[in-house]
């Protein structure tokens, strides 16, 4: 039997997945289960947008342009223009979900070999593009202590070799829903030109900052024209997570022309997708106000039920919709397969992700879980108190 | 500025896209451009699929599994046995279009540095998929004279080396028209079992075959359940080119459960395109009927008409809806830019893939191209007319 590839033997699998057929059994059980593991909302997708699937009038579904349709890109470029990012539709690529523009992103600007710099915890997938890609994450890990606020610029230094290519931040943070600030964002920049590298920023998030932070792009860091790539996401801004619409953004002409070719072998974006992309941008603001009035209520109410637990710490997220807890208990990857596996409170149980899979650094997060606020308040005051109950008969509570 | 990846540099930017500009500026100028240069059908989606997109009433555009909706794969598995392959609904990645198919295979099945042999001239995007995962596509050259029939075994046993890891076929063949036979395929699984490699086969023009031909999938040759790896797509079956959905397939557990995980980065296949993919499974055999007919029509024509042309030689193709036309002039990539540039009759001109984008062995290819026939037949008259005209005039004539 031919062997399978090495790389194909490193991918982690999901850590997520790994639960998921506890997460069956357990239904099957007839235990409903609080899925705060995944960040898939419950939020309607905007009407707008729905009706233009409905209202789709042609008679072949064609391949778009490489890049997406240019009226699409035209549309979207006026989106960034409004948020005060200027860029235009020719340094814009529509891509298969923001997946695909870290993917283009990794192959475009890094040779096998080279590094890439991320704060950890951070998103588990950067990982399995990296190593598609034959790139190194080198993680600085950012600690719940300090809510998880960017580590300082000498630990960036000391993880500096000369094949790092490019530092990588997500804002707002998935996991941890830290907002970096305008400061700390000036710091990379400083440290960007200073070595030379590429700045990626994964901003699928930007519309969910709160308590009046604003969002600060690297986009709109002077003087980075050629270093800052931008990923981005329709998923989480309009509830569309599968319609697999994404963008990569960059004013670096040589970076937009090479993730092209990137684009032009796999055809075109999903046309689909982009028909509900495009009537996106016309959203009411009234959409995003509800959304954002619902998310604050759910991160207030899950964040001061999290911190009434005994041992239990929940940092206050700024943005995103996702909180990174630290539990009184052993192995959080033991826990969370325990929650699905044995327990149960009143026929319920709660579905979380271990951090461990958020860290890239082995053994940091075995105490923490992320817990995606996407649920609605009743169901998530039922899986908080799920937790609570599960805390006081857990075997490997410390 | 940061460098661009050297893989990104070595990537081939389309040879038909770099045509696409004088297109565009010979429509401007008032020109009719007949596009016999892609694979995009004017074929109608079926009406069924149409509605199934009309009809989209969730509430909330969401992931979808990884692998595909589990209702798509048991129905789509339900598709693949009607036609003689025996597979079940766990042997079935739905990707985003056969392109990531491809790109999974690749990733999968071979390390940076393997090679996979390919009988040339094949599908451009293939060595484009290649550079991407690091792998090296050693090409064995088909020739026009014998219609494209695969190349003898012993010149794929000349062409094994130790790295050698998979032999990829396209079968009906995308550029050729090709459609290997039976046989051909037998001799291939000896090949394959005997060096214990991948057979890779992209099969998405399956429907297309001609003149009384069945097709005979790699998936039907005994004893190769732990080489056969299938790649599919939706594209041209249903005229779906733009919904971005593909199969990958194959009996081996490892292949698909570590596709899977590459499956499982990207989050999930386009869900509106899964509407469309399941939903086309119930298209009525009178389309397929009438879209076959249309097709030989159009072939039969396409083909005698450039036969009729001094100097033409256009092979009669079993399959797909492509042909390899070998042409009396010095350059095809030349001739196409001048065919944009600077020829016209009554105001129309055609545009054509140069073949030498379709072999990967440097100068071959250099009098041929490839026509798609995919545009209605008044439109091809008047195109294969252009082209006749345009050989009485071009300088580069021999």
């Amino acid at each position: 039997m031919p062997k399978i590839s090495d790389r194909g033997i490193e991918m982690p699998a999901s850590p997520i997945r790994k639960l998921v057929p506890f997460a069956e059994a357990a239904k099957k059980r007839g235990v409903k289960v609080y899925h705060l593991n995944i960040g898939q909302p419950d939020i309607h997708t905007p009407e707008v947008a729905l009706q233009a699937v409905r209202k789709f009038d042609q008679k072949v579904i064609e391949y778009s342009h490489s890049a997406g349709n240019e009226g699409y890109r035209r549309k979207l470029a006026g989106y960034y223009q409004n948020i005060g990012i200027n860029v235009d539709h020719n340094e814009i690529i529509i891509t298969t979900g923001g997946s695909e523009a870290i993917s283009f992103a990794f192959k475009t600007c890094m040779n096998p070999g080279d590094e890439v710099i991320i704060p950890e915890p951070f998103y588990t997938n950067y990982n399995a593009f990296a190593l598609a890609a034959g790139v190194k994450v080198v993680p600085i890990t950012s600690n719940i202590k300090d809510g998880f606020a960017l580590p300082s610029i000498s630990e960036f230094e000391k993880s500096i070799t000369p094949r790092t290519k490019a530092i990588m931040v997500c804002n707002p943070n998935n996991p941890t829903g830290y907002l970096y600030s305008k400061e700390e964002l000036l710091h990379l920049r400083e440290l960007v030109l200073k070595h030379d590298l590429y700045l990626f920023a994964d901003e699928v998030y930007r519309e969910f900052c709160y308590d009046g932070n604003e969002h600060f792009s690297i986009m709109q860091l002077e003087g980075l024209e050629e270093h800052a790539v931008l990923m981005d996401s329709v998923s989480k801004r309009y509830s569309e997570c599968g319609v697999r619409i994404g963008a990569l953004i960059s004013k670096n002409k040589n970076v937009i022309g090479t993730a092209l070719k990137f684009a032009q072998a796999r055809l075109s974006p999903p046309s689909l997708g982009q028909v509900v992309g495009e009537a996106s941008l016309d959203t009411p603001k009234e959409y995003f106000k509800e959304v954002y009035d619902e998310y604050i209520t759910r991160r207030n109410l899950v964040i001061e039920e999290l911190n009434k637990i005994p041992g239990v710490y929940a940092p206050m997220p700024k943005g995103a919709f996702y909180t990174v807890v630290s539990l009184p208990i052993d192995d959080a990857d033991k826990f969370c397969q325990w929650l699905l596996e044995e327990f149960e409170y009143e026929k319920q149980t709660v579905m979380l992700a271990p951090a461990s899979g958020f860290y890239a650094t082995p053994g940091l997060g075995k105490n923490e879980a992320r817990i995606a606020y996407v649920l609605k308040k009743e169901d998530l005051v039922n899986a908080v108190k799920c937790l609570e109950e599960a805390l006081k008969v857990y075997p490997g509570r410390v």
